[in-house]
């Protein structure tokens, strides 16, 4: 399939590497390709260079983000951050128009373009905006009706997403969240082609609300084990 | 151990209960037991007369929250309601003092008393109050400086963290967080006696906030599984 990856970062770039491992065409969305490709410092996250990472993945066609999306047959993954990810959406709202948009971005609030991304040792963590009575995820669907937009990926790394066997054999959940039946097994035959086993559909986008709150927790838990940064392990529902 | 549990709900009765069942002296604290033992009618969760089950649960003594606090050796479990409990405990913080408050409220805001507390059916939930900035057990601690504050429990049905087993097989994870590092092994202790083997300390009790916005993602899986109240289900952290 051809399938759309919003976004540059890292978990973006994991999501294109394990697409074209699978055999789809990928087209990688940013909003101005000519700059991603200009930078040479690694990004704030500590990625290397977008154009250097891109050379060693060959198979992925980097665009603006609305050809990349006009690009997918149906599947567009949203990796681009959450407090821009509304704005930059609703400029190419006619080329996601009837596909199937997973979005696993969390809402935090930076104060300063420049702050450090990451929790602080002690847990605290970037504000969430929307919260509680709204989800980033809503914020999509209501800016683009015609799009079908499923939370998912979201209560995990990106890395994890993409592998999960690679932690606990893969005896873990993932969770699915949307409005739109069809869209949302998209989502979750694309899950299956990542080697997920355990897929609990939560059912209708309001849940995304306790899946983008979630971060908090996730964050505590990287914490308790010790793992400062990002955070290798799963969540599994024991029934 | 003489120990006291807060609030007369469901989850306080399933603590006392069980606390008695493994040796303890149990002090259960109301804010007037008289009104508390004069009503007839189930409560707004649907569980029978307090006088009622007391009547069938010998070895608990209902007492004022303040003497209830004041009877206990060291361990003091909070399960008055969220919004309440800031209040109801401030008013009795010469009796907490020096003490282990294991905290398990999730800080919901009902519009009306008479409000259903539980999540509709499509997820919607009560709002969070603090949320995502602070928490309601770093609220507590800030009331009470001298008592020392553990959150725990939350995450998680009470009758399934008095009797994790139930679950499972018992093959999932509690949480503990907290500033005062002797209060985490007391709450540790009383986890290990109900019979938790897989306890995580996320750390100090700022993730006390994470642990109260799961409550979210909490009602979601229980929708997810098609369990519309309550749920009865374990999360466990896969390393």
């Amino acid at each position: 399939m051809k399938i759309a990856v919003l976004g540059t970062g890292g978990g973006a770039r994991a999501h294109a590497a394990e697409l074209v491992e699978l055999g789809h065409e990928v087209f990688a969305g940013t909003r101005d390709p000519e700059a991603t490709l200009a930078r040479t410092e690694p990004d704030m996250m500590g990625n290397v260079p977008y154009g250097q990472w891109l050379a060693d993945h060959p198979g992925i066609t980097l665009l603006p983000f609305g050809d990349a999306a006009g690009a997918a047959d149906d599947l567009v993954i949203n990796g681009i951050d959450g407090h821009n990810a509304v704005a930059a959406l609703t400029r190419i709202a006619d080329r996601l128009a009837d596909k199937t948009l997973i979005d696993y971005a969390v809402p935090f609030v930076y104060r300063h373009q420049s702050e450090h991304p990451w929790p602080t040792p002690w847990g605290v963590m970037p504000k969430l905006d929307p919260c509680d009575t709204d989800s980033l995820a809503e914020q999509i669907q209501r800016a683009l009706p015609e799009t079908k937009v499923v939370k998912s990926f979201v209560t995990q790394e990106q890395t994890t997403v993409v592998d999960p066997r690679s932690v606990g054999g893969g005896d873990h959940t993932m969770f699915v969240a949307g409005d739109h039946t069809d869209a949302k097994q998209h989502a979750i035959d694309l899950l299956k082609s990542y080697g997920w086993r355990d897929i609990l559909d939560l059912g209708p986008l309001v849940c995304a609300r306790g899946m983008e709150m979630y971060a908090h927790m996730h964050s505590a838990i990287g914490f308790g084990l010790g793992q400062q940064f990002g955070g290798h392990f799963g969540i599994k529902v024991v029934r």
